[in-house]
């Protein structure tokens, strides 16, 4: 028998709507929207999902990242897909841009209203439904990873995919996320078994089939791949069926350090090809290593180091972390520093996640670049070691830091934001980086997505002719280029 | 470093293209293709690689299912994407049907040239590349699985998504085949990483980007997986990159029998419930144990059984089949039989993937309505046991076969091919099986396709909106609906 959990979450935080009533009457400048199409979105929503207030609108327009924010020209706060639906209507009958926002904590500008219109803060939808023996959930774009976590405690069930922030999951739809645990458990694009979609006319879908959650089907176009990583602009994610796991019988952390970046993925790269299943292995370079002893007061060697998770019974968790253990020292690498119970592990991981953070404080004032590239295995060790080397060319800082098992690295470049000179060389840094990767066999972005920030890298990477499919599949759902306009394309 | 081995295989085995010289001159009927058009084409691709000969287009217009093929006007042999590009642009210029053949070893009619046209066989395609540090190859769309594994053995690494036939590995994308590995491994939707496409017009695209092969990418849309289970009807593919593994260090395989249907369903959902990475773990109903005994001389008890197979380090091996081997006996399971070496094993496997040959031997002179459908784990013992009740009450035979670590099983519905209320009788049960699967969750094709076969259930698990949202990509893509049409949609 399958026991159904469902419920609807009271949301934890809530930072985008708590003002919305006070903050109202606070708008100003031009907009898109006459006070009379406000009053219709009002008339619609009622009048406390609908704000105009200048905070709000500027809160929602900015994500994480360097990349100066766009207000909307409204904000709104559905409660429902049916209301997302006549939002999309009313966006579509009056030529206003849809943009989506589930948490802001992208890296990308996905949120930016560069040609302003109609924010839709989704974080009022906050619904879960698990089905425990069926090891599946479906939530609404307000639940975020932690949120669906920390209600799963009791069933013996997670979520493992883990991009740092706490993320909507619909948001992590969205964008393609993937993370620190993506090696073992796939990223967001395997882990999708459904998708309830809004599209651009108001009509919604289900992208694998009415209610139909299984862990595979053949039937009809791959829908939910199409959506899971456009970046809201093919359609609004209203409803997300995910796929979850049992929590392992043991988890076991390890931190080890080596001579050089060479020796660290060269490790990674025989742990894969020797087939040992790794929940997580993360590489940070010695500059990352330093940044996160000071900001989390730690105590590690500065040097290049991996930290490592086993997953499985006790017995193949020994076994994996021995044969990963005999890998490491064959490369020079350090005996490992262990943490075994559920504290030193979130400890260590804790360090780890705040590793932007980190990166942030060893220059004050300063803003972080913050770009991902992917490629091959075999092709690791170089992009990197040429990476730290063009960093270091450039004088500025950049922390470097991977999900080294999928190829997946990180730099960090962190500038004055006063400093244009800085900023472009930063931005010349990055597109290096990107360049290099592609020219390897890889990808401009493993995990953060292109946004407004790399469009003219995902030409580069695709060509003229593939470009033009994507247009064309663009304008086949969307023709008034209404959702999410400017981004991916 | 990376050691790539390239080459181009002489295929073993080319049913299609041996007869076409001397056949040629055998066309007869009336055909969209004036004999201008034929000599057109012969101009582009040589004469030897285009036939009009009757036998060759009956041959490529019949897959290995009951429905009746039908031949396309002409069959060409492409031998380069530019060919398969120039063959596209030619259909496009003269609006004639487009029909790609891989093996034909399909079973739902994907080859059948319903409005007629031109059928591409591309088993004149390949070459193989191989970056064996990066577990990684490249295939043309002669490469079969077979070919493939047989090829690599010296490598260390293998492919293994297993549908039974030994199906072209770009066929195998067109159709998201998967089968009695994806419980561990995957279906080709995981395992894809780019794909070389010609469209409707002939452009070529690569969908993860020129030259891409990583492990995961946020960049632009998810073009792959589109393409990946499209089954010929937004693009011919003639090139796949495709993830590959190494071959465990250990690998043991058994048989198990039980009680009933339920019991061996329940072990199942246990299994995974409880972690354990089993590699295949499939269900034979009683009347197919009975059949594979006959068919492959065993001598297993007529009871419902679970094959399974188990992969990893030695150590781990043994735990899994423990942990298993318990679950079984507290579901009233018999002792493992088991097949340790590689000699037995493959017997073991081989009585397993002629299951469908077996089944047609039990009643000779029959034809086999196979059809398959997925539901979520809680719902498959139900759907199964109904489904068997259905066939008992129906007085067919008809054996079921699964892999039911997927939620996936067939029926093997055997009936007289003359018979026409056999027949209705048949498609009936399929349809109710479908029904079934639909309402509980589930989907109407696991691995089988849509094809020219099940489009009418495709439009109930959609609904219209759906359905239409698939038109407009399709349009979009092949505004004239030349590629295989009357497929899918």
């Amino acid at each position: 028998m399958n026991t159904l959990i469902k419920r609807s979450l009271v949301r934890f935080t809530s930072k985008s709507h708590i003002f919305t009533n006070q903050c109202r009457s606070r708008a100003t400048k031009a907009s898109l929207l006459s006070n009379q199409l406000v009053d219709e979105l009002s008339g619609v929503l009622g009048d406390e999902n609908v704000s105009k207030a200048e905070v709000i609108r500027e809160q929602h327009g900015k994500d994480e990242s360097y990349h100066s924010g766009q207000p909307a020209d409204v904000v709104v706060f559905p409660t429902s897909t049916e209301d997302v639906s006549l939002v999309a209507q009313f966006c579509n009958r009056n030529n206003l841009p849809i943009i989506p926002f589930g948490t802001g904590t992208g890296l990308e500008a996905g949120v930016s209203a560069i040609h302003g219109g109609v924010c839709v803060d989704l974080s009022k939808m906050c619904e879960i439904e698990v089905n425990v023996e069926d090891f599946d959930c479906t939530v609404q774009p307000g639940v975020t990873r932690i949120a669906l976590n920390t209600f799963l405690r009791d069933t013996g069930l997670w979520f493992p995919v883990d991009p740092g922030a706490d993320a909507s999951l619909c948001g992590m739809c969205a964008t393609s996320a993937s993370g620190t645990n993506a090696v073992r458990y796939g990223t967001m694009r395997e882990n999708t078994l459904n998708l309830k979609v809004v599209l651009a006319d108001g009509r919604i879908i289900e992208t694998a089939g009415k209610g139909t959650r299984t862990k595979k089907s053949s039937a009809g176009y791959n829908l939910t791949n199409l959506f899971v990583g456009s970046e809201g602009t093919l359609g609004l994610i209203t409803k997300a069926t995910l796929k979850l796991y049992g929590i392992p019988e043991a988890m076991v952390s390890a931190v080890c350090h080596f001579p050089s970046v060479q020796s660290a993925v060269d490790t990674t790269v025989q742990v894969l090809q020797c087939n040992i299943p790794v929940a997580r292995i993360e590489f940070l370079d010695d500059v990352m290593m330093d940044a996160v002893n000071r900001y989390s007061s730690m105590d590690y060697p500065v040097a290049p180091s991996l930290f490592l998770e086993f997953h499985g019974s006790e017995s193949h968790v020994q076994d994996q972390a021995k044969a990963v253990g005999e890998l490491c020292e064959a490369n020079g690498g350090s005996s490992f520093q262990w943490a075994k119970d559920a504290d030193e592990r979130n400890r260590l991981w804790k360090a780890r996640h705040n590793a932007f953070y980190a990166s942030l404080a060893l220059r004050p004032g300063c803003k972080s670049i913050t770009t991902d590239v992917c490629v091959p295995m075999t092709e690791l060790p170089g992009n990197i070691v040429s990476t730290k080397e063009d960093i270091l060319a450039s004088g500025l800082k950049g922390p470097i830091v991977g999900h080294v098992g999928d190829g997946n690295f990180h730099s960090l470049l962190l500038v004055d934001p006063s400093s244009e000179s800085e900023l472009q060389e930063a931005k010349h840094l990055a597109d290096r980086m990107a360049r290099r990767a592609i020219a390897a066999g890889g990808t401009c972005t493993g995990e953060h997505g292109i946004g407004k920030g790399k469009r003219h890298l995902l030409k580069e990477q695709f060509g003229d002719v593939t470009m033009d499919v994507m247009g064309q599949i663009k304008q086949s759902l969307d023709p008034k280029n209404l959702m999410n306009p400017g981004k991916v394309l």
